[in-house]
Formats: C-alpha cells, sequence, structure tokens
C-alpha cells in the first residue's frame, strides 16, 4: 500500500475491502510521506519493518526485486500522488490498484495512460460503485436491450459535509487545489457519478455544459456542481453533484430512461434496482429476482440481508485478483476509465470558466 | 366554466375542486367551441339551458348583465385560448380562474397581466401544486430562515405518457405547437416545477440555460427539458422536465438548500415534507407537526389520512373564494405569476435554440 | 344527516364525501340532540329551517311524508345514536348510510340486522377504506387466485392521538362505555382494520384469541389490541390495533399471503399496491398499471396524482348512488358486515376478558 | 471452526465476518462430521493438515494442548451439534464463538448454561442483528428514557424461502426435529426476533401465548408463527415469524412504543433508526446524527455508505476479541441470552400445542 497511514480513510476502506473475501495479504507499504508516521503505521498494520518504506520509488524496486515481493499496490495518496507510484508500480512489473480520480491533471492522466508496460501489470481504479450486484445488474439490463434505445439520463452524488467551512484532514487536501488539481466536487464525486453513469449505460459523452460553484465563503474550489449532457445517439442527461446539501449523506444514484423502459438505483437502498418497462407496473429488483440471470454481479449472501459499502469495494478487489490470476473481468474500471474521467473533470472546468459554454469531449 | 366540455379531464377537475368545499355552484358556462357538444355538456353538468352559452364573449357580456349572474369563471380550455376569454371576464367585472400555463404566447400574457380592471375583478391562477399543505408549510419555513440563505434549488416534473406517440385528445393538443404555444413539455409541465420552486423559494430567476428535446419521431414540440439556473443573490438550480421516463407518473418533486438546512418534497409522498437543520437528524414533518406553525396551509382532515390533488386543487378555489370576500390571501398564484412563466418558456425556448446559452430573464 | 353538528369531524367528512361526486344534495338534518346546535348548525350548512329537526324521529316521518323528501340519510352521531336513526330511517323507506361501527351493542346489531324492509330501503355502512382503489384492485387480484391459497393475513390500524389523556370532544365520547360500547380502540379502529381485511382476503374469521389493554392511566376502554386470528381453511392472522403508538397517525394497513404470492397495501402509500408472485420480482402496481384488469375500482385522476381519503369516502357515496338507481355494486359494505363487525368486537372482549382465550364466532 | 465446511452458508459468513477487522485468523477446524469433507475443506480454506481435524473432541483437546493453540473457536454446525463442541472448548479453556440457537433442547441449554469453566473461557452467541450500529443506537435511547416507560413491542421476522417445500442443505436440516429441535421458524428466526426485542427494549418476558403452523404440506416443524407476549410491568407484544410470506426476503424489524416516544428499525434500511417524541415530527435518525451520543455503535464509514449484514456481523467478532483482551462489552449476547432464547422456544411450542394458551416463562 502506498499512502494509507494513520489517520486516512480511505486506506482503512481499502484495507478492509482487500481482507474481505481472503484474496490479499498487507505486506508491505509506503504508507505516509513522513518516515515516522510511515513507520508507525506499518507496525500497527503487522507489516514488517524491513517492508515499511520511506519512499515508494524504493518499495517498487525492493519489492519487484524480492522473490516474494508483492504482486499488486493499492494507491491511496491524495490526487497528485497517484500519477508517480502509479508510473514506478506499473514500469516495474507490478499490478496497481489506485483510487480515483486517475490523477490531478489531464497531462498526468494522458501520460499515464500512455504507458504500455510489457510485463503484465495490471490496472485498476477503484471506482467502486461500480462493485454494487444491482449496478452490474442495471448494466446487463441495458445492454440487454431492457430500457430500448436510450434518451435521458440522470446522476446525482450529493452530500452536505462542507456545508460550512471544515479543517479536518479530509476536507483539506480535497479542498486545495495543489493537491486535488483544479476541481473540488467534481473530481471528488462529480467523477463517481459519471463513471456511475458510464458503467450502466454504455453512452459515450459527445459534450457538456457545467456551471460550477463554490459557495462556502473562502473556498477555492466547487462545492457544487451542475451540468447538462449530450451523448453520442442523441441521449441527454444531466448530472448534479453537491457537498454543500444539508440532509444528504452520500446520496449517489443513477436514473435512466430509453423508449422501452427506465431504472432507477440510489446507494441508500443499494440492494434494490427500480425497473420499469413502459406500461407495465414498475418492478423491485433485489438479488433474489436478479441472481439467474445475472452471474457476474457479485454478491455474497442471500437477499435482504444488505450488503454494503465494503462488499462492493471489496467486490472490485475480488474481481481484480480473478484478473491476476487471468481470468477476464471486463466489469472492472481500469486506465481508459481514468483517463475519460480526467477529461471530463477539465472539461467541466473548462466549459464553468467559459460561462456553462458547450465543450466538446473531442476539445479536450 | 369556459371549455371543460366532454371528455375534458381538467375541467372536471376544475368542478370538482369547486365542489370540494362547497364555495361554488356551476350556473353557467361555455363548454366546448362545438355547439352541440356545449349544450349537451351543459346538460349533463345541471347547467340551465338559458345559460349553456356557444361562445365565452356571449357569456361574458350575458352574465355581466344578470343580476344573479356569476361571480367567477374557470378557464379551461387549451392553452391558446385563455388569453381571449380571461380578458373578457376580467373586462366584464367577472372574476377569473384561468389553468396554467397563462397563455400561449409570451405577448398574450404580456397584454393579458397589463389589464388592470377598475372593477375589482381578481385573477386566479390554477398553479395547483401550491395547494398543497406540505408545500405551503414549506414556503413559510423558508421565509422564516430555517434553511439560511438559499444556494441549490432542484425542481423536476416527471411524467412517461408520451414515452410512444399518442393521439388522445389530452396528447394532441398538448404537441400542436398551434395550440399549446411554442413550447410542449416545458408549457405543460415545466411551467409547474418551476412555479413550485418559486413559490417555496421566493428565488427571483436571473438567467437560464436550457437543452429542450423531441425525442418522438415527428413530435414536433419538446418532450424532455433540462435546464440550469442562476438567481438573484447567487442560488444556482436545475430543472429537469420529461413525458418520456417510464415509470413516472406525475413526479413532480421539489429540493431547496441552504447555508442552515435543506428540504425535500414529492408529490406521491404529498402530506409529508423533509426538513434537515444542518448537523441533526432529518424530520419527516407531516400536518400533524407542522399544524401549529401554519395556519394557512389549508388542510382538512387529520394527519395519516391523505389529502390528494384534489383537495389541493380545492385549495386554491377555497382560497379565492376567500379572496372574492376581501380577505387577502397572499400565497395564491395571479397574474404576476402567469406572465412570470411565460417568461420563462420563452427564455427557455431562446435559450435551447441558441444551443443552451444562458439567457437573461431580462432580456425577455 | 342525523348528527354531525358543529365540530363533529366525520360528520364533516360525509358531507365533503357526498359533495365530491355532485350525486347527493344536504337538504335536511337532524344534527344534533341539542335544539340551539342543530339550529345553528342547519343554517351554517344551508339547510332550510323547515328541515332543520330536533329530532331524527320527527325528520324521519316528515321526510317520508313530504313528496320532495329526502331519498338518502347520513347516520354520522356516537355509536350508541346508531341503532335509532338507522332503524327509524329504514322502516321509513329511507336508504341508510351510517357509520361504523354498526351499533354499540352486539344485541343492537342483531336487531337491526334483522329488520327487513319490504320499502327498498337500503344500507350503506362506511367502511371507507374499501374506497380506496388499490384496495379494490387488492381485492380483485386475491379472488382472481393471484395468491393461490391464502395461509397468512396480518392487519393493522395504529395511532397515537391517545398516548396521553385528551378531552376533546373526539376522544371523549370514543372512551365512554356508555356511548362508544364495550369497545374503545378494538371498535373506532380495530373494526376498520378487521373489515379492511375480510374485504380484500375474503377469509371468514372461525376463532379470535385477543389481549386488550387500557394504557393510559384511568382510561375505561382498551388503547391497544393484540389479537390472533384463524380463518375456515386454515390461514392464520393477526391483527394490532392502537391508539396510542407515538409516530403513527392513521396508519392502517394490511398484508396478505397465499401458497403462490402476496401484496401489502397501506393507507400511507394509499396509491401503491404491492404483489409479489412468488419467486418474481415484486411490483409497485399503481392506478396506471391496475387500471386495464379492474374497472371497479373507481379512481378519478391518472396516477402519480395522489387521491386520498375523501375520495376513497366519496367512493361509497358514489356508489351508493349507483346502488340507489339499481344499479349493484357488490363492493359495498352493508348490515351483515356491521353484524360481523360487531361480533368481531365482542368476541375480541370476550376472548381478553378471558385471559386471551379462544373464541370461536359461532359462539358469539 | 467447527462445522462450516463445503456448501454451509453460515460457516462462510462467520469466516467473512471474523476476517474484517484482521482481529482474527482461521487456523484449525473440524469443518464437518465427514472426513473427506472436513480435509478438503480445510485444505480450501488455507488450514494446515495438522489442523485440520475430524472431531471437535480431538480439536479441542489437541488445540488446548498446543503452544499456539486457537484462542477462540467458531461454532457453526446444526443445532443439535451446538452442545457437544460448546461444552468441549469450554471446558478446555477456549473462548466460543456459537451461532444460535444455543441448542435444539432447553435440557442441553440448561446443562450448558450451568457450565461456570474456571478458565476463563468466555461464550459468544451471534444474536448477530444487535451488531447494527442503528440497533445499539435503539438500546441506548431505550436506556435513556427517550420512550419514556414502555407499553407495546412488536418484532417480526418474515421470509419467503419455504413457501414450497424445498430440499437444499439448508432447507433440510432446518425442517428436521431431529437436528433442528422441537422448533423451525420459531427457532430459526423466531428467536433472532425475540432477541433483538429483548436486546433493544430490556423486557422481560412474562408469559407469551402462541400460535405455531405448518401450512407447506409434509413439513414436520411450523413454517409460520403468530405470538402475543406479556412482559413484566405490564407492556405487551406481538411476535410475527414466517419463512413463507412471499415478497419478504429477511424482513427482520421492530417496533417500540413508550409514553413519551417510539422507534423503529428495520434491516432493509438497516442504517436508518425511526424516533419520534411523542408530538414532535418523526426523525431519520443515521449513524451520522447518532454518532455524538453513541461510542459503541461500532460503524465503520461514513453515514449514506451503507453498512450491511456482514458489517453487523463482524461487530460481533470485534467487540468479542475486545472481550479476550479483557475490555467489557455490555452489549454482546451470551450464554444467558441463549438459554432465554431456548426457553421461548419452549414455551412458543408448549403454548401452541395447548391451544395458544398463556404460558408463563417461569412454568417453563
Amino acid at each position: 500500500m502506498v499512502g494509507g497511514g494513520e489517520g486516512s480513510f480511505i486506506g482503512y476502506v481499502h484495507r478492509v475491502a482487500a481482507r474481505l473475501d481472503g484474496e490479499y495479504e498487507l505486506v508491505a507499504g509506503a504508507l505516509s510521506s513522513r518516515a515516522d508516521v510511515a513507520r508507525r503505521s506499518a507496525a500497527e498494520f503487522g507489516i514488517a519493518p524491513a517492508r515499511a518504506y520511506d519512499s515508494f520509488e524504493t518499495m517498487a524496486q525492493t519489492e519487484a526485486a524480492r522473490a516474494d515481493g508483492i504482486e499488486a499496490v493499492a494507491i491511496v495518496t491524495p490526487n497528485h500522488m497517484h500519477f508517480g507510484p502509479a508510473k514506478a508500480f506499473l514500469e516495474a512489473g507490478i499490478h496497481v490498484i489506485c483510487d480515483k480520480p486517475l490523477t490531478s491533471s489531464l497531462a498526468d492522466a494522458e501520460a499515464l495512460a500512455a504507458i504500455k508496460p510489457d510485463n503484465g501489470a495490471r490496472f485498476l481504479l477503484t471506482h467502486n460503485y461500480t462493485g454494487y450486484p444491482m449496478v452490474r445488474v442495471a448494466r446487463a439490463m441495458v445492454a440487454e436491450g431492457r430500457l430500448g434505445k436510450l434518451r435521458v439520463a440522470q446522476a446525482e452524488y450529493v452530500q452536505d459535509w462542507l456545508t460550512e467551512a471544515v479543517d479536518t484532514k479530509q476536507a483539506e487536501w480535497r479542498t486545495d487545489p495543489a493537491r486535488a488539481g483544479g476541481g473540488g466536487c467534481i473530481g471528488d464525486i462529480g467523477t463517481h457519478a459519471y463513471n456511475l453513469m458510464r458503467f450502466v449505460s454504455g453512452l459515450q459523452l459527445e459534450a457538456l455544459s457545467a456551471d460550477l460553484a463554490a459557495f462556502v465563503p473562502g473556498r477555492r474550489l466547487d462545492d457544487n456542481v451542475h451540468m447538462m449532457l449530450r451523448f453520442e445517439g442523441g441521449a441527454r442527461g444531466m448530472l448534479w453533484a453537491s457537498q454543500v446539501a444539508p440532509g444528504n449523506e452520500n446520496g449517489i444514484a443513477l436514473r435512466l430512461y430509453g423508449d422501452k423502459g427506465g431504472i432507477e438505483w440510489r446507494q441508500a437502498e443499494a440492494d434494490t434496482l427500480w425497473f420499469t418497462a413502459f406500461g407495465q407496473p414498475a418492478q423491485r429488483i433485489t438479488r433474489a429476482s436478479a441472481a439467474a440471470d445475472i452471474s457476474n454481479a457479485g454478491h455474497r449472501i442471500p437477499p435482504g440481508h444488505p450488503e454494503g459499502y465494503f462488499e462492493a469495494f471489496a467486490t472490485l478487489y475480488r474481481d481484480f485478483a480473478a484478473v491476476i490470476r487471468g481470468e477476464p473481468r471486463e466489469e472492472l474500471p481500469g486506465l481508459a476509465d481514468g483517463l475519460e474521467g480526467m477529461r471530463f473533470v477539465t472539461a467541466a472546468i473548462a466549459s464553468s470558466t467559459a460561462n456553462a459554454r458547450w465543450i466538446s469531449l473531442n476539445d479536450i
């Protein structure tokens, strides 16, 4: 693991997700850029002192050279520190599991996507919401044509934790352009909403018109994002991401409508997918009713027993273990998705700066 | 009543709403532009033959001249036939209850709004969703500052009945530019969503950027509307109206967020208002819990017994009866609201035509 | 109308329900046992002084003798005052609309049910929840065998308004054995839950075991009812009625399960019926999706626009008008249902008094 | 681990739960009574051959004798095979984590509860629903008096998987009296509902009246349970458990009402607790809003990101690890709770056999 030392939320999440299915063991880490924190955290997580590194470069080289070196690394640093480690480990032939967004700048993302390691190293971007069973069921239903030709897509990711100025560790780097990149809310959660929309719908974005705002006095990055979308083939969409909407915790949701039907999903009711074939009663599809059709949704327990955030996250880890073993898993987000996410963020900022002018993704 | 003969949905709704509280009696009508339908419908509704008119002009003149002439008229014709009757009755000193949108063109709306009858005639525009008790509670809470300074407004009105081409009477005029005006979905239900947003928030729209689409082959007016909004004072918003979203029946909903709290309301759960003071648990406010604070919400039965669409509609009728008696009711939508709605529709069409360029309402 | 003067909640409800479809006109009344209240209320409701009676006996005789006498009477007095007026009007050949429960004692109920007027007078008991469209859809689905052979029935009606001692007019007579009869909560709302269960399921109760409690100090009648049920044919059930459950307003709900499927309905979401065919996804059936199959559900507006309590109540009035015109309406609750309700209450009290011993309905 | 070999659902759940927080490592097992299955399963789970035992007796002795012997064992066999292993490991000084119900007979339960090992061995009964954060919040709120004096308790656990005859491994032993004990549904899930009710309310059961039924032809144990409850201090309750209610997956739910307020919780919305102080709006309490007050609810991630079944289960494991380290955790279910559960099952069967006669728990 790179990053994820004391006080890191996302590092903890990755560790739990990695552990859940018993496919990974944490044996090495460069857990912090501060040596003492890195050492202390390594000890706490049961990493042997010899494999507790001060820098990701050393770690990549040393582990690649060991007979029992790590097979995969999880990169859970702030956005601006994704590129360096990702490049180093990929080039060292070590599989990379990287938190989103891919990088803090489009240039970095393109550079990273351009790496074609001939050593077999694979890349997983943890767009974790794609690991929810019902999200995968939704994707399969769209692909099967159950919705017909898509017309309208609505995605949102709504929080309230930045309603007032905050200075926790979580909030600090996310609102600092130097570390988060040019986008605040758009990069932190807007990319999740956009990726969820793409993952389920398969739609290709053509152009967007974005209106970013920073409502909290003194905030340097956007905390609310409004956006209109036009997709290839004629579908239209909207996307709302906010961190200043009191009463919303982690409200990521998706609604898709085609000429034959519609689906709705939201994380708060993660085990439920609403599907309506036009003219028919709405169906509440659960893992029970969908299980027969969908072999790769990846659920673990009987429906009615809720599966949550960790399980969805762990499904990415489990599937990536399968990929490492050589089994294909087409649902996994990778470098191309990360690059697309950065183009999306870049286009959104450009559009908003130009008074919400429509920006073609081809112009980015 | 003008319009509302056989087969009219909205005419029926107005009659039920008028009857519910016992404040109105239907005694005269020009119920159809076709004389036989007008006559037959009058007979069916218990209107004496002498007061079943062939034209609204005759009706306005004759009733104004009768000692026992009507006090108020309900205009429930298609959009392009609002202006004429409204003008005639207002000038005849008869109170007007008019379905929305105000007219089919902005010019008509401005002409109508310019009429200042010195005869005391009053005007009610049946933006019926403003009659829901919890919508009025929401408005009062915003006015009291419970949400703080408003930042984000999200409104939507989503249907699916035009997902495929339809040729019912309901659908026909609504999709005909000559009778509906230049807007389809935007005028029919977008105006409701916009009015609801204005009514509750009190926000003044500064500019909008709209993306209208007509998805069904052959349809001449928009059936899906995406819109971004900028309000005076800095708040931002989005509005979605659609008639092609399978699984949605009459899904009008509003979400508002300020720096102190947020509220959410949707017609499907009309008796419930969700309120969250930032950092506190969300509250499910019902007519029970709000009753003490809110004297003018206008509910009729104990909470838990749902009040529905007719009751909300009837509340406008009941309140307008009070206005006619000389009691002020500031919540009632009137000519100014109708004019604002037409400016909204006009701006939306202009913006969409100009590739979703931001259009200032002041430029309309 | 008999009863229903100033301050009466249920009288007001009956008047609105009668008015909604335009099938009834209120022209005469014995609105209170106190002459001044009766007179004042009559004036308020637009009843001519000549037809504002001091006693129901006079009213029945006088109206029966008038050429333009009333066709039907609504009896909305406290329970112990149902029997007398119902008998008088039925014998006078006037149709009776009577609030539930039928009477305050089983003996009265039996006496009333024994009346077989040869004058054509009909009887409607306003078990108003049977007027909800989706309740009627549920009944039709059970009758069609969509649930298979019924096994389990769960009904509840839960309120909180008597959580503390109250002394409003509403509360006062309902908690007084002399006026309400031997049952409190069981008669007031337990009978509604039981009737709803019977109406939808068609099940015939064989025996019950009841545990009644009066939780509020000083209360003389039950305010909470627990009950187990055994039906002919082997189905089992439970029923919970309470007036002391904080957070519940008028929570009447029904769940039925057979060997092929299950349904769930609750008033708070009155326009929705949940149906699951065993092994299939749950369906959210609305008036839209059910409309094709169900001709007599009686709804008035497009789905998504909520229909509420008044509409359901009014449906009974509208259907009874049809019955008076000679059109059969098998769904309407009548004397037999009222008698069954009184046997149910009597059995419940007997069972509870005998330490929840099973009581056969045949022994009542 | 004892039991839990190939094809075991609950064994898998225990392994995931044990792994989630990184506090346990699976190093030894007697995973099946069939030697080949035991061996094969051990290999699959990464247990060294030397510690893959054929019998739990051998395992208990051998592990107790090893310097690096196991600290704790998880017993996940069918009900009739809980007693033997539990006794053996407790007496060997090894901590026991045992699935519920405690045993298959009351006699076994009493014998087990009578063991007072002086070796410090501790016992955890995995009534896993007590591990949900909002369930623990509910318990704390009741204890703080937020509901006042409790009056009414309603618990249910409703499934549909046994609606028809099934012959999977899961179904087979659960419907076999020799292995499940005298209760079917009552022991399998009724005990969970009862334990949840006790855990949150703190109420002590005085007497019950139960009506058990086996609806599916040929089924030898109950598949539906209706029950009325009387608690010390005067509160009353109902409990419904069913495995034949189509549309219900694992619907465990609890509602409690006192003279000051009420709470509602259901697993399908596990992260939400509804609380109403009488006369106030209902509150939707989440982990966010409750976090400040409740230190031991044990949640892991920010609210809005759902935590599910595995997390709740894992919380018991994590807390039990704390107990083993010597930190008190009063929320954990243990032997006394298991014994109470068996008395509950025994009383339910006795009552049902005696035509739902009230049975005092003191008579069991």
